[in-house]
């Protein structure tokens, strides 16, 4: 059983790693992205498209989690860049301790941009502080306008939200305006992107904002 | 924190109270099934269309979890027939418990078939056992054909596995072939639906079944 590890000295626990890592984030002058979303969202979909669009641009690293496969480390390796594979054997999250002793392994630790793609879980992810500095939530438009409304922890908590397959509106009943507003209530402060990662439509303006949230991180160095 | 709950003692107590759930659906003669998925893999939608097309047919109930919000609860609600919402306020998924307590709040226990609808997650529902007949797991074809490998426990555990939103397949890169291998890899016994909860396309399957097991089920009492 791997909930047992959860108790709340455990999570204090986690905030000391958590704090570790961030330090040592801050030291490269590195920034981190914690990526989360439902599973089948589209976060590795987005992190290809991301990893191709800014190659040669920034240095790019990838810590990918999930429950027992590699699958989505292979598809990242595919694009040429270091990434960590962390198997947290059917925990539902990602955890600092774990983030940390991956972030050791990876062959060149002098990045621009490190992402982290969280287990696919709209609950549990949520929370756990892994040392990031920002968190980004994935919701594809085929999950329904109301998610924002019923998982409003992880949504609270980001700060960009990227409104993936946007190329399936059509054929959805995904509400925008109300998602929007939805949203607003929620996290005013969020930074919102509609994109596909299949098609690419929206992508540039995400790769735009990392890329200023990228100088801004250097410039605090 | 919720997850301080979760320690091996109270999955224990768990156990027991799955045990108790089991052994009154049982005098009751009432087929229980815990629906599970991805947040938006589209378990209400399904669940409305059951309602619809077996309306005056057999009776029905649903305990509908949810972390905050009663939306599901509402939409099953127009449907005419009972419905209990259990807030979770933040917990990944319903226990055994929850679903006793709000089991003995339905207006009306006399009923063929009880739908337990458990909180939107591939990962800490499977873990506890409800008391109920059967587990059945919902995958959007949108989510992407690697989930039965990804989140396997959850699968594995399913006696039915509806794949929803074929309406979209033409417009993924869902593999339907290599999710039917996958499957029986993970699965073999599985009883496998291709639906569409939006169209109404394949669920004819889906409540002959329930129909033949809501009848099994009578027969045992």
């Amino acid at each position: 059983m791997v909930q047992i590890k959860m108790t709340t000295h455990l999570l204090g626990a986690n905030e000391l790693l958590a704090n570790k890592n961030r330090r040592l984030f801050e030291e490269k002058g590195m920034l981190v992205i914690n990526l989360m979303s439902s599973p089948g969202a589209g976060k590795t979909t987005i992190l290809e498209r991301t990893i191709e669009m800014l190659s040669g641009k920034i240095r790019i690293g990838v810590i990918e989690g999930d429950l027992y496969t590699d699958q989505d480390a292979v598809r990242i390796g595919n694009k040429g860049i270091d990434v960590i594979q962390i198997n947290t054997e059917g925990a539902c999250h990602l955890d600092a301790g774990m983030v940390g002793k991956a972030f050791e392994q990876l062959p060149n630790s002098e990045l621009d941009l490190l992402f982290i793609e969280n287990v696919g879980n709209l609950v549990c992810p949520a929370e756990f502080d892994l040392g990031e500095d920002y968190r980004a939530v994935v919701l594809s438009t085929v999950e329904g306008n109301d998610k924002p409304m019923k998982y409003p922890l992880i949504f609270h908590q980001a700060r960009a939200v990227l409104l993936n397959k946007t190329d399936l509106l059509p054929y959805t009943d995904f509400d925008l305006d109300r998602f929007r507003e939805d949203l607003v209530r929620i996290n005013p402060s969020a930074e919102v992107f509609e994109v596909s990662g299949r098609t690419g439509e929206g992508i540039e303006d995400w790769l735009q904002w990392l890329l200023e949230e990228v100088k801004k991180k250097q410039l605090l160095r």
